[in-house]
């Protein structure tokens, strides 16, 4: 098996990848604790009791990041949302979610029984969802006398990268007295986010999508009412269901420790992300879809210029894909031209630049023989 | 946190960690995988499309190495054993399993419904499970007219590291009809474990108890005839209960390349380990329990005379690791000196000796003290 190294070698706009990158903190620490049992160094063969003040710590500084009370590791968002599902739902229950929701959302329900209800969006070219969208479904339901039991809220989507004004859909459930869910796999760990603060009542965060750390490790974040509601098996006293184990808990803590200086970036982070974005639609045949401007780095655009051009091509859809990689970019799905999801997260402003002239001059050579 | 450094500093005897080891080939592609989405590369986000030649090459290394017709990938051996139960066991039934199982054995089961029956061992000194022990319990549950659908048998133990002889415990099984678990968590990897050949019908392993893979990855192996009552939801068209991922299954297929050595070691590994328990027998008031000769490099001693020596000192049982520690040999239990749990896998035979000479010398310093 090769090595992995085309985060060395290329320029990666893979936007799913973005906020997953390691740290050499976090590559150095995990290869230390690869072995099998490590956690056995005390013969505990516990994580928690190995490493008491690290795991205290590690829960302190989640709680104090996400302004949670208890925090639930699990190996991912899905595994946490159903560890929710199955502590405060029942078969049977219905819960109602947005319409960016990730489809996993809805198949962690499906899988224990529950019914689930979806909003509109704002359709075309936004795409957003606001609390509006929430009280027509809630008001529909109640005609037929079902008050949901949950809203789901995706904080950031992983289609449009809208971020939802989370405010005012939690003060609407306030008012018809229906627990929140807030699903920030994709924005906490690159920004603050605050559970308290946010009026929201549960959280879920992913390691390896937003935090930097190995895969795989997520969790569900509470508020102390909810606290004994949550049937959590994760416990070295009962091991018949494990939460994720130490080395990606060891990545996670190691992660950690360099926080700050990510959520310093993220501001930067945005105004890249916008520059670029005015700098692709001005190429013409470029259109942005989604909230204007960004608040997040993931990126949709329209293409339909892209798409002509590679019609003339031999490769066709392949073609853009391959002249990418020939400048050192990747991470575009192959063979896709109408639409491009992309990310310059992490990237300098040299490097976001060079991929802006990089489609730049494709464009150009392109038109050229249309 | 601190590094890991105790492999480099130390010799370590802790057991349950000596089958874990992972070696550099490993090491280093873990690293160069460590970023949380790497497995999106090709933007297809499932491992076994972007290593389809290396997915495939795994599952027939496995299935060949196993003598299985089709493997299922799990976090480690419980979840393997709860794969299997839920596929094949409806809760009322019964299991019976050898009377060494490891408490998640039975944990696994109850947690399904499923009653579980043991057997009991030969006892003191040897604690060895064999045909007769299973049968005597099949009769005794025949006479209320119950007959278990599920043989468990633990190849080795974790608590005397016996192993077991399971042609005639297979064929018992085969006469009575009745399908056989064999777990094969702490012999598989170490040395080489047929499933068709034993003539039992599922084998369930763990990369990090026994291949030197990080963990945690395990899984169950089947013969082609249960293929189709597994209920596996673990492919990425089934995204709710995804098995390990990419991080530790990397892991695994850099250990394999190297498991041939590995397996060529095992009768040196045994020859080592009966010299060292003849030598550590020979300094008197240190006994074996369990088989003798060994077949398994999990030792565990009767201590008499450790326990009569710390007595006599200010820290009493932690004088042993403590002393131990100074010559650089970690891995005991603090505090425990009746009984000792070691194993010398991995070790030279210089260390070996070191190991026991460092006992030798602490033994008879600590007489001329008593």
């Amino acid at each position: 098996m090769k090595l992995r190294d085309i985060q060395e070698d290329y320029i990666n706009l893979n936007p799913l990848q973005a906020g997953g990158r390691s740290v050499a903190e976090t590559r150095s620490i995990m290869t230390s604790y690869s072995d099998g049992y490590a956690s056995y160094d005390m013969y505990s063969g516990s994580f928690s009791q190995f490493f008491k003040k690290e795991t205290a710590l590690l829960y302190e500084q989640l709680n104090e990041f996400l302004g949670t009370d208890k925090f639930y590791f699990t190996h991912g968002v899905r595994e946490a949302k159903t560890l929710l599902f199955r502590s405060i739902l029942k078969a049977g229950d219905l819960i109602l979610i947005d319409g960016n929701a990730h489809f996993s959302t809805g198949m962690a329900a499906e899988r224990l029984g529950i019914d689930v209800f979806s909003t509109e969006n704002s359709g075309t070219p936004n795409f957003e969802i606001n609390a509006h969208h929430y009280e027509t479904e809630i008001k529909k339901l109640a005609k037929r006398n079902i008050k949901p039991k949950l809203l789901v809220l995706t904080q950031v989507d992983g289609n449009y990268g809208n971020l939802v004004d989370i405010g005012e859909i939690t003060l609407l459930a306030h008012k018809y007295n229906i627990p929140v869910l807030l699903n920030s796999a994709y924005l906490a760990g690159r920004t603050r986010v605050n559970l308290r603060e946010s009026g929201a009542d549960f959280i879920v965060i992913s390691g390896h999508k937003s935090f930097g750390a190995p895969g795989h490790i997520g969790g569900l974040g509470v508020l102390d009412k909810w606290e004994k509601s949550i049937k959590d098996y994760s416990d070295e006293s009962k091991p018949w269901d494990l939460p994720t184990r130490y080395p990606a808990i060891v990545g996670l803590y190691a992660s950690l420790s360099t926080i700050d200086d990510r959520v310093d970036r993220w501001r930067e982070e945005l105004e890249k992300t916008n520059w670029f974005v005015e700098k692709m639609e001005s190429l013409g045949g470029i259109n942005l879809l989604g909230q204007r401007p960004k608040r997040h780095d993931l990126i949709l655009f329209n293409t339909p210029i892209l798409d002509k051009i590679s019609a003339k091509k031999r490769k066709k859809g392949y073609f853009l894909a391959t002249k990418l990689k020939e400048r050192g970019i990747i991470g575009l799905r192959p063979g896709q031209t109408r639409q491009m999801r992309v990310s310059i997260y992490g990237l300098t402003w040299k490097q976001t630049k060079y991929v802006y002239e990089g489609f730049a001059n494709l464009i150009k050579e392109g038109r050229n023989g249309i």
